[in-house]
């Protein structure tokens, strides 16, 4: 599997990314992008015969390096002054908080550490600075111990050419610091004695000038530092890689990054970032223990490293009005907190910083609730309906209006209809964990209401009669108008698309009506409390109704549908994580359910059906699409819950699904969710993979 | 000649541009770009008979409507719902404040006004709001009275994908008016009754959608405006189409745009853009009058209109700490005030905003003045140099650091080495043209030091060595190392490139003497006006005396060159604008000069020398790249000061001049400068032509 794969390396809250690893002008330093900014990335050294440079492959032309033989590489070198280490003796080193690279006498190693963001409204504005800083930081080291002359050594990029130019930082910068820019947003700037500044249009316009002749030309769009490593020694030199955009950022409302409280210019932040270069560095070796935990596989451990990171190049920790208003980007998408999403980074915000869930569930209720009315399918009919959410905040820096996300339409019954039930259940969801694993009982009782609401709501959507509900959603929004609703599954068939009768929203409805339940019942709300708990035990019994003579249950029931999915499971994972385990034994309350959706699973998860013949999990049988963030957590489910832990559910999926993420098509996108038959077709440069982070209760 | 050329419609001072006219996705909304946008536009209406629409040919798509014939379009319509209007069927008005195209019931007109930028130390906010409002304006007309049927008609473009979404702004526009945009920096706007917003990923989405449910999709990269108008009806749409960025614009130093005193938000900008529709529209049309002499021709006509457009949208008024920062952008290039395109366009701001070139002067000399020490070609040697000014003050929005430009590099002999001479003589050149035209002696007196800075400079450059003194430039600036000088026509051969002896600097020099002797001589300095007499007796002395054979004087002086240049007579045009046409005479003090150049131009200005064949003006024999912002220059001094009006300088020349902007393969790029042989090969979307407004003195 290649090593050239694309990884965020992104400061927190910052929404940018130095990304780097795959070959060719495939990384660099962007900010705001739903991709990678596809600039020349040069980071190299002189040879040591001297006058010509080798340089890690991240720049135009050097793709193809690797596979020539080592004459037709000797030609090459003699008619270009750089080009790129034999890639087949480049080796790298992946970690959470750490990226190595070696080659020859060169290392590089990036340090982007991951740690909670602390709650601001109980934290100095020091230690918010600290964790904030729109940096991340990087160590090249030159070993020209061996070496008989100095050696060149370089690090710089090639910026693109649009609105703003690439510029020396040497007016802005005092004292000892020297940088590059790409105008006030992306930079490159050092404290290490003896770095000077090149640029011109390309790197070889300089790469072999004698320091004290640079003469940087402004009209370049490529600039890096350069410094000379003496023969005999060895010598490292320590970068901060900057991002910053001060002011109004988004349109709709007016917010700023919360970093500009802090930081007014790029140059400070290089400042303080090179001022605390060897916390930051620590720091980020601290956070490689994050992951250490030995019951990972290595194969689980990079994806849980590369989820990781590709969630962080997602968040953009805004400053709405004083207000802390934090934000996950949807990857490629952008859109702003999508919420089908946030219930699934969860699990990883709840362990980080469960500060940021509150805030989110606090803003879809102020801004982003709405209360519809509901139909049955076919023909006119109108019954009332209750509070839900919206699936998202926003897209692209827009924050959209109150009670409106970017991304649903009516009269669909496919992609881009509401998700109105999905939404709802997801706050259920999502404000009982929060609520239960902090023990904010302020916050709780602040919203009882709101939990009744919701309550009241997801009765409606079962049957306006109380004495035909069945525990799973039957009725559509009228926000559809004549449409139906979906699931956050939107590009899949209807075994997963269609959110009425679904057997996966069944399970997660089953999660919430238990969660609210306990809500209910611990403050004392008996009659609500009481309709929740028969509407859970209704739900199961539907969903056990439909077990079928193959011990599978259908992905819609009640209509046609032979399809199978895994994520029937996939709900299982709330009474978990809300503490209930009472309530997954398979002789318990749910012991019919548990061993129903225990049979289900084992029943699909076969060869032809549920695995592709690589081992990787199909999420449902009918459709080549599937998502890894939601593997991630049925894997879970089926491990640890329901005890099935077999080479199907471990490591055989877990060399699968890293392998899908390693294939040539899916390097430059670093982690990416939708894959149909391994490849990635949505979803990409994505947050979601958080969800894996649930492995790390798999212990003991 | 194709009536599908960009045009700039550009708000002033606000480096932006609504850039329409070429055919396909080729204009747009474009905000500090050096080219147009590439976005689609759409301008249309429903046909008459309905369900399919009809725009103007600004969309991917619409290139090859034209060619078709009418049974092949037909077949078009029944396939998509979109077409272009047949491309012979669309008519264009082109005049300096209006742009006006009309296609079957159609009719659209863009308001640009042309006018002068106020003092901001002597005008009221009020006034300096009103023009410097980021926003030109647009009405679409559709005339209905024929059709039987209510017609949809649409407005509105594609933002592209990147960090800012396309949204509607109906959240954020309170009363009548609606509008979409994207991010917080281009927006169209209305407050014509009827309109509504339609967003989708593409137009044909929600062309045809009624206007009650077009339920705007906020993931859409396509918005418009639409409307429905009646049968038997014509109406009128009236559009503000916005620019703005708030905030910190540049690096290096931080400034902001003037307009952003007066216009907090995008939002503020439309308002206040349709509050003054009526007004916008009257001073757009008053502008077009300020072309309408009867003397042009219409080659000429279009030239100047084409040219006049193109300086505005590299215009950027900036507020660096509270004073006001007057900058040309170069073009594409986008460098800032490029000192040797700032002596061109001082006639242009001369006649609309004499402050603007006071403006451009007092930075050049408090920030991007520098003295050198000088070299004569060839071993070392090194003498007493002077003061000078940088080529330009930064590029792309960054401000270059103080006594250094952009451009210039060391060790340069071609393109991008010093222009230390020419930008020493363009200070003295448009500083006397400032001081002579205005009459403003607080400032002449203010800067006299400079100007004696200046003369004693000019004398070190000739040589060291008072008795030896020619007048032409004898010794290259420091700053270029062991390079040489270069001028501004940094990319032609050594006939003009070469700044040292050459025949067109001699003549600047010579211009740049007699200015200063006037204004010693009224400042009662006599010793340096004496010298500054006699230097220009000197130049003029030891041009006439390298007059050939044949008639022509040698691009470069004492040296081995038989290059022809036109612009050798450039430099006449100085003590005309000063009001010295006594030196310009034949028989006057420099009548030996003047009839050395009359003969030198009229020997050269013949096919295969000077003359395409096309009757297009060749600058120099040797180098088939031709410049037409000196072009023009020359055309008007070889009229009204040689007084050569012949079909070669004026109808002739001007008709081949015209064609090439309008070649196929120049349309995109608005009005461009470097013409090798009549296709744009460098300065595309240029704001130098503006030279042509000397023809407007062409008269009586």
């Amino acid at each position: 599997m290649s090593r050239f794969f694309n990884a965020f390396h992104s400061p927190i809250g910052a929404h940018s990314s130095f990304t780097l690893g795959c070959l060719g002008a495939k990384g660099g330093l962007g900010l705001e992008l739903g991709k990678p900014a596809d600039q020349n990335v040069y980071i190299g050294v002189e040879t040591r015969r001297g006058g010509t440079f080798e340089a890690l492959p991240f720049f135009a032309g050097s793709e193809d390096e690797g596979s020539r033989f080592d004459h037709a590489r000797k030609a090459v070198e003699q008619t270009a002054k750089l080009c790129s280490f034999n890639h087949r003796r480049i080796t790298r080193s992946y970690a959470l908080g750490t990226d190595c690279w070696k080659a020859g006498d060169l290392t590089f190693t990036i340090y982007s550490p991951v740690e909670s963001v602390p709650d601001p409204d109980k934290t100095s504005a020091k230690e918010m600075r600290r964790v904030l800083c729109p940096a991340v930081t990087a160590e090249l080291t030159i070993d020209n111990t061996a070496g008989k002359r100095p050696r060149r050594v370089f690090f710089g990029y090639s910026g693109g050419r649009d609105t703003d130019a690439m510029r020396d930082m040497n007016q802005q910068l005092s004292g000892s610091y020297v940088g590059v820019a790409k105008g006030n947003r992306t930079a490159i700037v050092s404290d290490s004695p003896g770095l000077k500044v090149g640029q011109q249009f390309d790197i070889e316009g300089f790469i072999d000038q004698p320091l004290d002749e640079l003469d940087p030309h402004a009209l370049g769009g490529t600039a890096a530092l350069l410094a000379d490593v003496p023969a005999g020694r060895k010598r490292t030199f320590r970068f901060a890689i900057c991002f910053f955009r001060g002011g109004i950022v988004t349109s709709g409302e007016p917010t700023s990054y919360y970093y500009s409280r802090y930081f007014k210019r790029i140059e400070d932040v290089g400042r303080y970032a090179l001022t605390n270069f060897g916390e930051i560095k620590q720091r980020a070796r601290r956070s490689d223990r994050l992951v250490a935990r030995k019951t990972l596989n290595a194969d689980q451990r990079f994806q849980l490293v590369h989820a990781i990171r590709s969630y962080y190049g997602s968040t953009q920790f805004l400053d709405w009005d004083g207000r802390p208003f934090w934000v996950v980007n949807e990857g490629e998408y952008r859109m702003l907190n999508t919420f089908d999403l946030t219930v699934d980074q969860l699990f990883y915000e709840m362990r980080m910083n469960p500060w940021t869930v509150r805030n989110e569930l606090d803003m879809f209720v102020k801004r982003y609730s709405y209360t519809d009315r509901l139909h049955f399918p076919g023909g006119k009919n109108e019954h009332p309906g209750g509070i839900s959410f919206t699936h998202d905040m926003g897209i692209c820096n827009r924050i959209s209006r109150p009670g409106y996300s970017t991304y649903e339409r009516q009269r669909l019954t496919g992609c881009f209809s509401w998700m109105t039930h999905e939404e709802l259940v997801n706050w259920v969801l999502c404000a009982a964990v929060y609520a239960k694993q902090t023990g904010d009982r302020a916050w709780l009782k602040a919203n009882l209401s709101v939990f009744k609401k919701c309550w009241r709501s997801m009765l409606n959507r079962d049957n306006p009669k109380a004495a035909l509900r069945n525990g799973v959603m039957g009725l559509d929004s009228s926000r559809t108008v004549d449409g139906a609703e979906i699931t956050t599954y939107d590009s899949l068939d209807e075994s997963l698309g269609q959110s009425r009768n679904n057997l996966y929203m069944a399970v997660k409805c089953w999660a919430a009506y238990l969660a609210m339940e306990e809500i209910f019942t611990n403050q004392k709300q008996t009659p609500p409390a009481a309709q929740a708990a028969r509407q859970a035990d209704n739900c199961a019994q539907t969903i056990v109704s439909h077990v079928t003579d193959e011990g599978y249950i259908p992905a819609v029931m009640d209509e046609d549908s032979t399809s199978r999915i895994i994520p029937g499971i996939e709900g299982l994972v709330f009474p978990y994580v809300l503490g209930r385990k009472d309530l997954l034994t398979l002789n318990g309350r749910f012991g019919p359910l548990v061993r129903a959706l225990k049979t289900h699973f084992e029943t699909i998860l076969k060869p032809g059906v549920c695995l592709y013949p690589d081992g990787g999990w199909k999420l449902s049988s009918t459709a080549d699409n599937s998502w890894l963030s939601k593997i991630y957590i049925c894997q879970f489910v089926a491990r640890r819950i329901l005890k099935i832990r077999t080479p199907a559910t471990g490591r055989e999926a877990d060399r699968a699904h890293a392998g899908w993420l390693r294939k040539e098509e899916n390097l430059y996108w670093a982690w990416s969710d939708q894959m149909t038959s391994g490849v990635a077709k949505g979803s990409k440069y994505y947050p979601r993979g958080v969800t894996s982070v649930l492995w790390l209760e798999e212990h003991g």
